[in-house]
C-alpha cells in the first residue's frame, strides 16, 4: 500500500502513521516529496483490507492499494493458461474452441432434445438450459425446477453432449450437481459468497459469469473464493456489463478477453446472448469473441424464439446457429483453435 | 406492450403478429401511422414476458412495455404511503425520521455496546452492525456470525434500541431472525431471489439495499417478491449506484427518493456511508437526504474508525455523529419530520 | 508519480527506468518491496504527462498519479471559499443563496420578460434563457439567436436581473458578452478548450456546466483552463451525470457538492432541471442541494411548459417555483444562507 | 410518438390531450386499454420535440418515441452502405479493409515521416497524426499546430500516404482543411454542433469519433448534422465509451459495429487504442473489431512509445504494428474484406 500524506501534514502525523504501519506488521517507508510526503507499507497487503482504515488518521489525504488482491487466480501463481476439463476428453481452455449452445429455459422435452441434437449437429460440444431461472418479476416464469434437470439428463442422453445448467440457492447445490456437468453461476450471483464457497468444495467445472457492474478485479476475486476453497475448475464468462447505452440489452466488455489473459491463467468463456439481448447481434459478437482469443462460446437457441417462455429476442433459430458455426471455424482457424 | 412494426412490413406480417397477440390473451389494436405500422396489445401485460418474445416474429422491429411490471409495490394498489412498524411504538414512513446507526462489523463487546450508548444518546432509534459479512475477498474478514448476533442481542438489552442486521444465505434466515429486529438485505442480494422469497415469509420489517447497478424499476421488483410472498413491511434502501466517477465509492441517486416517492407507497431509507465511502461526506449527504424527502437514514459509526477491520474510512466517529444529529434535527423540522 | 515495477522485473529494467526519471528532471527512490518493486519519482508533476508514457517501459507495470493536476482551482492556493460577484452587489459563494431562473429557451418578448417578472418576484436574483441552443438534432429549434439575447436584455432592463445565458462556439463569445451578465458554457462543451480559452480571457463571471461524463478531477481541470488564462470568476455546475439509471434524464450527482467543497474554493451550482428531466422532482432536489451546502440554483421555469420550444416537461410553472422558493428559504436558513 | 395517460386520467384529460396534439399537427389515435389508455400521435414525428412537451399536460404519464429521430443517415434513405472516398482509389465502407496509423501527436519531422514509411510499409493506406491536441489539462502539450499540419503534408508527400488530423476549433476549419484529407471530430466534440454543420458544408470526407458518453442513437443525430448541411462523407468512429471498469481507459463498445450496421448506411471504423488506453491490448480488439464487420480501423503508432509526448502507454511500436497487420490480414480475408 502507498499511504499519501496531506500537503502539510506534520512529524508527528507522520510519526502516527509510521507507528500504526508497524503495529498492523508491516515495514513503513517514507519518500519525503516537494510538496508532500508518501509512506509505502512493505508487506503482502492481500486480505489485510485494515490497512485501508488508516484514511481515518489525522493527515491522511488517501491509501492507494498496489499489490493484486487475487492470489491463486493470478499468473504469478500460474503463468501458464489453464486447461479445465469439463467431460472425459473435453477441455476448455486449450486449442479446443468450446461453444456451449441451448434454450435459455428448459420447456418440455421435445423443445431440449430437439435442441440438443440441432445443436450438436452444427458443433456444439455442451448443451446449455436453464431449469431455476433468476426472472427479475415474481410472476414470469421460474423454471421447472428438478423437472428441467431430469429433461436436461434425458437430452444428454438422447445426444452425447455434456450439460451445463444454473444454481441459483445455495441449498439447490446437491441437487442441481447430481444432473449437471457444469454448475452455472448466473451474473446476479456473483458475489453470493455463501454459494461460491459451496461450489468450491465441490469436484465440477463452474462457469461463473461476471455481474453487470462488476469490475475485472472483483470479478476475479469471486473466482477467488471458489478457488481457494479447493476446486480449482472455473471458468469466467463475460456476458455483458451495464451502461448507459440502450441499443443493447448490456455492453460486451470484448476487451475483457485480453484483460483477463493478462492477469489469470483461467479460461474465458464470451456469453454474446445475453450481453446484446438481440439475436441479430450475436453471431458477429461471436466471431470478434473469438478473434479477442477467448476459449469459449455459450449462445441461446430456440426452435421457435417467438414462443419462448424468456429470453426470445435474443436466441438464435438452429438453422441460424448452424451457418454462424461455419464462419465461426475458420475465425477460430486464424487464431490457431479449432472448434 | 406496444408492438412496433418496421417500416415496409407487408400485410401478412401484420396478421401473424395480431393472431399471435391473440393467441396469447391480448387484443390487438393497430394503428396506421405514415411510415410505419404500431400495434397496442391491450391486457395485463405483467408477468408476461412472452410479449416480449413477439420482437423474434418477423416485421417486427420493437416491443414496447407500458404499464409497470409490479403490483403490490405500487402506488396504484395503495396510494397512501405505508407506515411500517420496526418496533414496538416505532415506525418508519411517518412524521418520525428514522435514524440507524452502528459499526459496519461487530468486533467485541465493548465496541458493539459502547457505540449503542453513544448512538443511542445522539438520537439513533435503531443500531446497526454486522454479524454475516459478503467481503469482495475471501482474506478479508467475513464477520463474527452467530458470535456476532449474540452481541448484537446484548448491545439491544443493554441499550435497549432495536437492531438490523444482514442476512446474506438463505440457510441463515431462521438464525437471523432468532436475533434480529429488522432483516437486512445487501446490495449484493438484491437479485437473490431465493433469499427473497425465503424473508416474504417472514414476519419481520425488511431494509432492501439496491444493488449497485439496479434500476428503480429492478429494485421495486425486488420488492415484489418479498412483498407478493406475504411480507408487506419492507423499507427500500438507496446506498448508492455504481457510475464512472471514482471521487466518491459510488454515486449516491438522491433522486431515487422522489422517484420512488411517486412510484410506491414503501418507505425509503438512504444510506450515505456506502454511498460515498469517505466520512467527511456523509453529514452533508444525510442533511440532503432529509430535505429530499427520506423517511430514514442508515449510518456507520465506529469508535476508532482507523482500527476498523471493515469500512474504516466511511465511519463517522461517536462526536461527528452527534454533532450531524443536532443539525439533522433541523433539517427534518423544515421537512414536517422529527427525529 | 509512483511507478509500480513488474514482479520478476531485474535490476537493468530497475535501472533503466531511473535513468528516465532523472532525464525528466525527477528524483527516483526506489521502495524495495516483499514482491515487487516500487519508485517514487520526486518533484512536481503536473503538466508532466509525459511521465505517464514510462508505462511502455520494459518491466513497468503501470504508473499511479499521486499529485491533483489542478493549481488555481485548488484549495492549496486559496484555502478559504472565493465569493464572486456576478452583478452589483451581488455575489456567488458567500451567505447569499442565489438562484437563477428562467425558460430554457427564449421564445419572445412576452414570455421572456412575464417570466422575469414572475421569478423575481418569487425570490430569484439571475434570469436564465438560452438564445443559442446545442440540440441533439438538427432538426429541432436552435434557438433565436442574437434576437433572443436582445430580448434577455429587455427582460433585465424592464426586471432589473443579471443575465445568464449559454455561449457555443468561440466565434460568438463577444457577441454574448455584448449581452450577458454571467456567460454559461453547456455540458457538452465542458472540454471545448477553445471556448474555455477565450472565456478566460474575458472580464465576466463563468457558469461552467460539468459533461454527462466528466469526471470530478476532469472538470476541475476544465476551471483550470479558464482561470490560468487569467479569469478568476468561475462557478462550477452540477447538471446530472449519465449512468444506467433511465427513471431520471441524468442521475444528479449530489455528493459533488462537498466532494468540489473540499477540493476547491470555487462556488458551485446544481441544476435540477436539466439533472433529472422531470419537472415534479425538481423541488425536492432544489431542497436537497441547498441542505447539501451548494451556493446556487439553476432551474428551469416556463409560463406554460405543455407549449415550450425546448425542454418542457422539466420547467417548473411560476407558481410551482415561487411555492418551492419559500420551502428552500427556510432549509438555507439552517445552513446558515439567506435567499 | 405513444403519449401514455396516468391509470385514472378522466376524459377532460384526454380530450385536451387529443386536442392539443391536433393543434401540432398530428392525428390523435387512442387504444383505451384496461388499466389507462393510450394516445398513438400519427405524423412524423422527427424534428417535432415539441411533442415531448404533452408530458407536462394532466392526465399524462409519459411520452413515448417511436421513429428514430436521424433521416439522412438512416438506412431507409439509403438501403445499401455508402462507399466513401477518401482518396484517389481509396474508398471507406467497400471491400477494402482501410487502416489508418500513426502517432498521437506530431512531434518532429523526423518522428512523423519515419512513422509514414513504417506504417505504409506494413499496409496501412493512411496517415494519421494529431497537430491540435484537445487535452484535459491546460498545461500538457497541446500541439505543434500548423507546424504540424506541415509536417504532416510533409510526411504524406514522401510516402503517398492520405493524411488524417483533428480539427477542434471552428475557427481552423479552414486551415485544416488546407492540409488534411480527412477531417477527425474528436469524442470531446461529438455535439460541437457549430463546429458539425461548418464541416457539412466542406467537400472533403469526415471522420466522427463517438464521445464517451454518446449513445449510439445521437452519435447518429450528430452525423446529421453534418449530412443534413450537404456533405454525404461522413465515417463513425467507435473509441470506447465510458463505464464503471478502471482495467481499460475506456470500455470498447464492440457491440456498435453490428448496431450501426442494422441502422445506418454509413462506414464504421474502430480506434482499439483511446479504446483500451494499453497498447499490449491493441491487437485483440483490432481482430475482434474486424470479426464483428468494422470497415476500418485507427490505430496509434510512435516509434519510441516510452518518450511519447501523449499516450504513449497506448502506442504500438512499429515492428509490434506490422505483426499485427500480418494476423489481421487473415482475419479480413475470413469477413470477405482485403487489406
Amino acid at each position: 500500500m502507498i499511504i499519501v500524506m496531506q500537503t502539510g501534514a506534520g512529524k508527528e502525523a507522520l510519526a502516527e502513521v509510521k507507528k500504526r504501519i508497524k503495529e498492523l506488521g508491516y515495514k513503513p517507508h517514507v519518500i519525503h516529496g516537494t510538496t508532500r510526503n508518501v509512506i509505502g507499507a512493505i508487506g503482502d497487503e492481500r486480505g489485510k483490507s485494515v490497512l485501508q482504515s488508516l484514511e481515518s488518521m489525522p493527515g491522511v489525504e488517501s491509501v492507494v492499494p498496489i499489490l493484486k488482491p487475487y492470489k491463486l487466480a493470478s499468473k504469478e501463481v500460474r503463468p501458464e493458461p489453464s486447461a479445465i476439463e469439463i467431460a472425459p476428453g473435453l477441455s476448455v481452455g486449450g486449442d479446443k474452441l468450446v461453444v456451449m449452445a441451448g434454450p435459455c429455459s428448459v420447456e418440455s422435452e421435445e423443445q431440449i432434445v430437439e435442441t440438443a441434437h440441432k445443436v450438436k449437429a452444427a458443433g456444439a460440444t455442451v448443451l446449455r438450459g436453464g431449469a431455476f431461472k433468476p426472472r427479475t418479476s415474481p410472476y414470469s416464469f421460474q423454471g421447472m425446477e428438478e423437472d428441467g434437470l431430469k429433461l436436461l439428463a434425458l437430452a444428454r442422453e438422447e445426444s452425447g453432449l455434456p450439460i451445463v445448467t444454473e444454481v441459483v440457492n445455495p441449498r439447490d447445490v446437491d441437487l442441481v450437481a447430481k444432473y449437471a456437468d457444469i454448475m452455472q453461476v448466473g451474473a446476479r450471483n456473483v458475489q453470493n459468497f455463501a454459494l461460491l464457497k459451496m461450489l468450491g468444495q465441490l469436484d465440477k467445472p463452474i462457469l461463473l459469469k461476471r455481474g453487470m457492474a462488476t469490475t475485472i478485479q472483483e470479478f476475479l476475486m469471486s473466482a477467488e473464493y471458489i478457488l481457494s476453497e479447493g476446486n480449482q475448475r472455473v471458468m469466467l464468462c463475460e456476458r455483458g456489463i451495464r451502461t448507459f447505452e440502450t441499443a443493447t440489452r448490456n455492453t460486451l466488455d470484448i476487451s475483457a478477453v485480453p484483460v483477463l489473459k493478462e492477469q489469470t491463467h483461467l479460461p474465458v468463456i464470451i456469453d454474446p446472448s445475453h450481453a446484446t439481448g438481440h439475436a441479430s447481434l450475436v453471431p458477429s459478437m461471436c466471431y470478434a469473441s473469438v478473434a479477442a482469443g477467448c476459449d469459449g462460446l455459450i449462445v441461446e437457441i430456440h426452435p421457435t424464439p417467438e414462443t419462448a417462455t424468456s429470453d426470445g429476442p435474443q436466441s438464435l433459430r438452429p438453422e441460424e446457429f448452424a451457418a454462424m458455426m461455419q464462419k465461426l471455424a475458420e475465425f477460430a482457424k486464424v487464431t490457431g483453435k479449432k472448434l
